[in-house]
C-alpha cells in the first residue's frame, strides 16, 4: 500500500491519514496493520491516566521535554471522551504543549469517541502501532481514568502511571474505578496542596493490603507538574519499571498477551461485521430477523437458534466483506 | 426461573438482583430476557442526555413528581461513567431525589461502567427491559451526553431529550458530539443565565439547516429546573412527541429496529464468547494463537486465516457455553 510505504519512509502527512483510517475503522485497517507489522515493537509505550484536572497533560509535557533532551522521538495520544464538551481544556492542553507542537520529532494526536463505531480502545491500539512503526521511541497515551474503556486502553501500554490529586475521596474512587489494580506507578500531583501527604499514605496503605503485587513494588511519587518538581524522579521510576519488565521477562509476556488480544479483537470485530452482512443476504437469517422485528419471536430465543446452527455460522467464513 | 417469577410478582429485591445479573453480564441473561419478554413493551422510555452540570437530575426529579401526580409508576436509570470520580455530585443527585427515594413506586438505579465487560449500552437496555417487565409506566434514562456509548444508549429509548446550558460553545460541542441528530426535544436549562436566548437561536438555526427532520419539528424549550419553570411545558412536548410517534407508526418501527439490534448484539456478544472458548480448546486455533504470541505471525494475517476457515467457524455453533 502506497500510503503505508510513504508513512514508513517518514511522511507525517501520510501517518496522519493512516491514523484517520484507523479512527474510522476503515476496512483496510487489517491490511495496514499486516504491512506495518514487521516495523512494530521497538517503541516503549507509557499510559498516563487519572481523573480530569489531575494535571496529566502538564506532566506529559514535562516528560516530553526530558525525552527530547535524551534525543528520543515522542508520540503523544490524548484520549478524552469528554473533550467535546471541554473545548477550553483541550485548548489549554494545546497551549501547554505548544513548545512541542513546533518540534517535528514530537507527534501529538487527540482522539475522541465521536464517530468511532468500532471501539475506542481498539483504535487507540491501532494508533500506538502506527506511531511505533513510524519510528517513535516513546509513546505517551493520556486517558481520563474513568470507565471501562479507559481501563481497557491501558492494556495496550507497557507501563501504567496513575495520576491523582489531593482531593477528598480521590484514592477511594481510584480504587473503585479499578486504577489500583492497573497502576505500575502512582503520582500524587499538585503535591503542595493540603491533603497530599495523607493521600500518599492512603495509597501506600491500600497497595500494601493488596497481595497481588509481589515482585514489583508500586512507587507512590509526589510531583508538582506546573513547577516541574518531581518529574525527573518520575522518569527514573518509569525507567526502573521498564528495566524490571525487561529483566524479569514480563515485557515479553505482556506483549505476547497484547498480540493475542489483538488477534481475538480483530476476529470478533470481523465476525460481527460479517454477521451483519449475512443478516441482509442469507434467507433464513432474514426470516428470523423479520419474525423478531414483528415481535413474533423474542430476540434472545432467536439468537440461540442462530448460534446453534452450524451451517449458518460456517457461512460467516465465505461471506467475508474484507477478504473478498 | 424463580428470580424472574418473583420479580414479575412485584418483588423489588428480586428486581435489584436481576439488575445486578444484567450488569455483570451473567450467562443467564439471555434466559432471563426470554422469560420476561412477554411482559415487555408497555413502558414508555425517555432518555435525557447532555453535558455534565446541565441540570439533568433536577429535571428528572421534576418530571418524576409530575408523573407520580398522574399516577404513573417511574423507573430511573442514571448512567454516569464519571460518577466514580464525582462522589459529591452523585450524593447531590440523591439529595435532590430524596423525596422520590421514599416512594416505592419510583425505582432509582445508578449504573457506571465499572466492572462491566460487556458494553454499557447493552446493560442499560437490559435494565430498561427489566423495569418495563416489572411494570413501570415511565422509564427515565439519564446519561452524560459525551462519547459514543452515551449516544448508543439513546438507541434504546423512545424519546430523546437533550439538555444544554448557556455556556460558550455548548451548541457547537453538542453538534460535534452528534446530539443534534438524536435529539427529539432540546431543553436549554438554567435559562435565566446570560446567553440563553442566543443558545436557543443557535440551536434552532442549526436544526433548520439540517434537512433530516421533515416530519417532526424539534422543539427548543427554556427551563429552570431548580425553580420548576418550564417543566410542565416540557412534559407536554414529550407527550406530543409520543403522540407523533404513535400516530405516524414510528413508535412501531423504532421498536422493530430495537428488537433487531437486540438480536444482532446478542448474537455478536455470544459469538465472541464462544470464540474465546474455542481459542482454548480447538487445536488449530491454539496453534495459531501461539504463533501470534511468539511473534511468528502477525495478528491480522492470523485473523483472516481463521475467518476464512468455514469448518472452524462452524464449530462456534457447537461450542456454545451458554447453551450446553
Amino acid at each position: 500500500m502506497k500510503l503505508v510505504k510513504g508513512m514508513l519512509a517518514g511522511d507525517i502527512g501520510r501517518l496522519s491519514r493512516l491514523i484517520s483510517l484507523v479512527e474510522k475503522d476503515d476496512p483496510e485497517v487489517p491490511q495496514i496493520m499486516k504491512e506495518i507489522y514487521p516495523r512494530m515493537g521497538r517503541a516503549y509505550c507509557i499510559g498516563i491516566t487519572g481523573p480530569p484536572g489531575s494535571g496529566k497533560s502538564t506532566i506529559i509535557n514535562r516528560l516530553t521535554t526530558i525525552a527530547r533532551k535524551k534525543g528520543l522521538t515522542v508520540g503523544i495520544i490524548a484520549v478524552d471522551p469528554t473533550s467535546l464538551f471541554t473545548g477550553g481544556a483541550v485548548l489549554g492542553d494545546r497551549i501547554r504543549m505548544q513548545q512541542h507542537y513546533l518540534d517535528e520529532d514530537v507527534f501529538i494526536r487527540s482522539m475522541a469517541t465521536h464517530g468511532n463505531q468500532g471501539g475506542l480502545s481498539r483504535s487507540v491500539r491501532g494508533v500506538i502501532r502506527l506511531l511505533d512503526a513510524f519510528g517513535k521511541d516513546l509513546i505517551l497515551v493520556e486517558t481520563v481514568g474513568v470507565g471501562q474503556t479507559e481501563i481497557d486502553i491501558m492494556d495496550s501500554v507497557d507501563t501504567v502511571v496513575v495520576v491523582l490529586v489531593p482531593e477528598a475521596g480521590d484514592a477511594v474512587q481510584a480504587m473503585k474505578a479499578g486504577l489500583m489494580e492497573i497502576a505500575d506507578l502512582f503520582v500524587v500531583n499538585k503535591a503542595d496542596r493540603e491533603g497530599a501527604d495523607s493521600l500518599i499514605t492512603t495509597i501506600k496503605a491500600t497497595l500494601d493490603m493488596s497481595l497481588k503485587r509481589s515482585e514489583w513494588q508500586v512507587p507512590v511519587l509526589a510531583t508538582q507538574g506546573i513547577k516541574n518538581l518531581g518529574i525527573e524522579e518520575l522518569c527514573q521510576h518509569m525507567e526502573g519499571h521498564r528495566e524490571f519488565l525487561e529483566s524479569t521477562g514480563k515485557l515479553t509476556s505482556q506483549r505476547k498477551k497484547q498480540r493475542r488480544d489483538e488477534l481475538v479483537q480483530t476476529v470478533k470485530q470481523e465476525i460481527g461485521g460479517r454477521f451483519l452482512m449475512l443478516m441482509q443476504n442469507e434467507e433464513r437469517l432474514v426470516a428470523i430477523a423479520e419474525k423478531v422485528e414483528r415481535g413474533g419471536l423474542d430476540p434472545y430465543s432467536a439468537a440461540l437458534k442462530i448460534l446453534n446452527d452450524q451451517a449458518l455460522l460456517g457461512k460467516l467464513a465465505i461471506s467475508g466483506h474484507h477478504s473478498g
